[in-house]
């Protein structure tokens, strides 16, 4: 095993932004879902990295994804602002819809950005760090695959629904999350299954809704959320919020709507609230963002770990090393390169 | 043991709010603050019942709740409403605002509601549930006292922070769940205390940060929040945006404010953001409520239990049957008519 090959962010992103021209992307959308791969990579979140190009191109290659699409804004001057996808990518729709949404919460206290009709594969996080460089605190949640039963159930209806928070740090990365409301990943259910080795309790249970630590039986049955009755609420709750309320899929439908199968990223819509701490604080007097800051350090004196410190840590590696990529990460990269959509028949 | 005694949700209403004008509370005031305290009572929610009577008494006793605060709405036509409960309680203060928040969320798709400066001790749900009546989505939260510690921490920084979110149904009860972000209540580890029994392991930690079934130990020590490092996140989420965000107390400034005890009512802020269902999904098409029946149905239907359905089952039989009475409570609801204030002496 040779070591990691270092490359820098503007180079790998160059050359992802130009595999998705290659497979007929338009340059903006391909500039948009480069900067997010990469953006993965460089954090250090191997399944948002550039482990997604493949999937990206499957979607691309089954014609499930339009490359062409142009984000189209509908804008009422109200605090909801909506961005049509058009059936594209969801990042390149958030990136034309971002600032208006930005400058709309700061007008009016807060806002809301309606993502519609877009192939989803990103991490959330994204979306409210992009928000929180702005100075704004952002909420952005979507459905997915309905593969997680509800607290008290055994027929799968949920999605792994994710759902991410930013806050903006003076001088600082900014408070992140961005987890999903399952307990686990589906695809760490398959790795152990391919492995032959059994899941953790709590992960799932089977048809007949029995906990289970059998992998096969958790695929055939379903997952659960994090946080039993409370966690299958806040799930329920993304359902309704960026599913129902939107008019869009929720994550039964999604699946649905790709025949059962979850090979394909699933098409939904996404719902992402601005808040302007400086709007809110305004008549207190107070510092919204120092006040944060009490709590904040506070958590970080005990040591305990912020979540995103760990991404914010191989970031800052990443920007000064490079991001190391593998030999086998670089010989797909040259095929993909090379051949386009057909590197997936290779 | 005598059988309870029923009493009618109005009767018992109107003496609730008797005793809060014979303890000096403005009418509006008394009358908001029976609703909500009648309302638990009613839903068989004890903790948040008239069980809530003497607190709210001994507060006024101390001098710590204003009594006579008028609601001041503050409105910049802007998506953000406050409303300054000028140290009263806060559900005064919410109804004061509920419909200019209404109407502005109809208005403008969503709106956020501040409440200010406020005594708290209600449940959320009632503020999700008069906003689900009203044809909106609601979410709602407030920070409190701080007992609990961060995932990884050992040191009290968050508070049992509350969540509540709520979802119109056609025709029937709303989506409603209301929860501490903490996995219990401090009030449970301390009936555990008084019967010398171990509290569940994952309630809390001891001084040093270390795991502990010992309710002794746990109440010198820290609670945990439900969810693990999810749950943590989330509740961190709440001190921001309902503590730092408004430049309202977070749970450590409250609980230092009254001294380090809890022996009292928190005083800080809430948040209540509400949005209009049918005007996020206008362009779609679709019935956003319609839609959401879809998913609520199908949890039901496999056996699963919704939140809230137990409070509600509450509800339709004590309005047919009565709210029923012990004899001791009934007894301490004729004190407080007759004494007032001087009852806590007694």
């Amino acid at each position: 095993m040779t070591d990691p090959t270092p490359i820098s962010f503007d180079a790998l992103r160059a050359r992802v932004q130009s595999i998705f021209e290659t497979c007929g992307v338009r340059p903006e959308s391909a500039a948009a879902v480069a900067q997010v791969i990469v953006a993965g990579e460089r954090d250090a979140c191997k399944s948002h990295g550039i482990y997604r190009l493949e999937g990206c191109l499957r979607v691309l290659a089954a014609g499930k994804v339009d490359p062409q699409a142009v984000p189209q804004i509908h804008d009422a001057g109200r605090a909801v602002i909506e961005v049509d996808a058009g059936g594209g990518f969801s990042n390149p729709a958030f990136y034309a819809a971002k600032d208006l949404l930005a400058a709309r919460a700061k007008e009016m206290g807060l806002a809301a950005l309606v993502i519609r009709d877009c192939l989803h594969f990103s991490a959330l996080w994204h979306d409210v760090e992009a928000l929180a460089a702005d100075g704004l605190a952002a909420l952005s949640m979507c459905p997915s695959y309905a593969f997680v039963a509800p607290a008290g159930g055994r027929e799968p209806l949920l999605g792994t629904n994710p759902i991410a928070f930013g806050w903006p740090r003076a001088g600082a990365t900014p408070y992140v999350f961005d987890f999903a409301t399952s307990v686990a990943a589906r695809g760490e259910i398959e790795l152990h299954r391919r492995a032959g080795t059994p899941i953790p309790e709590g992960w799932a249970v089977d048809r007949e809704g029995k906990p289970t630590t059998d992998p096969e039986a958790a695929l055939a049955g379903a997952m659960l959320t994090f946080g039993a009755h409370k966690g299958s609420a806040i799930s329920t709750m993304v359902e309704l919020l960026s599913g129902a309320m939107l008019g869009e899929f929720m994550s039964r439908e999604a699946l649905d709507f790709m025949g059962g199968s979850a090979a394909l990223l699933p098409r939904h819509g996404a719902l992402v609230l601005a808040l302007d701490p400086q709007v809110f604080a305004a008549r207190s007097g107070r510092n919204p963002i120092a006040e944060g800051e009490k709590l904040l350090t506070a958590i970080g004196a005990q040591g305990a770990r912020l979540p995103s410190e760990r991404r914010f840590a191989a970031r800052a590696k990443a920007l000064r090393d490079g991001i190391p990529l593998s030999a086998a990460e670089l010989a797909q990269l040259e095929r993909f390169e090379r051949l386009g959509l057909a590197a997936l028949d290779a």
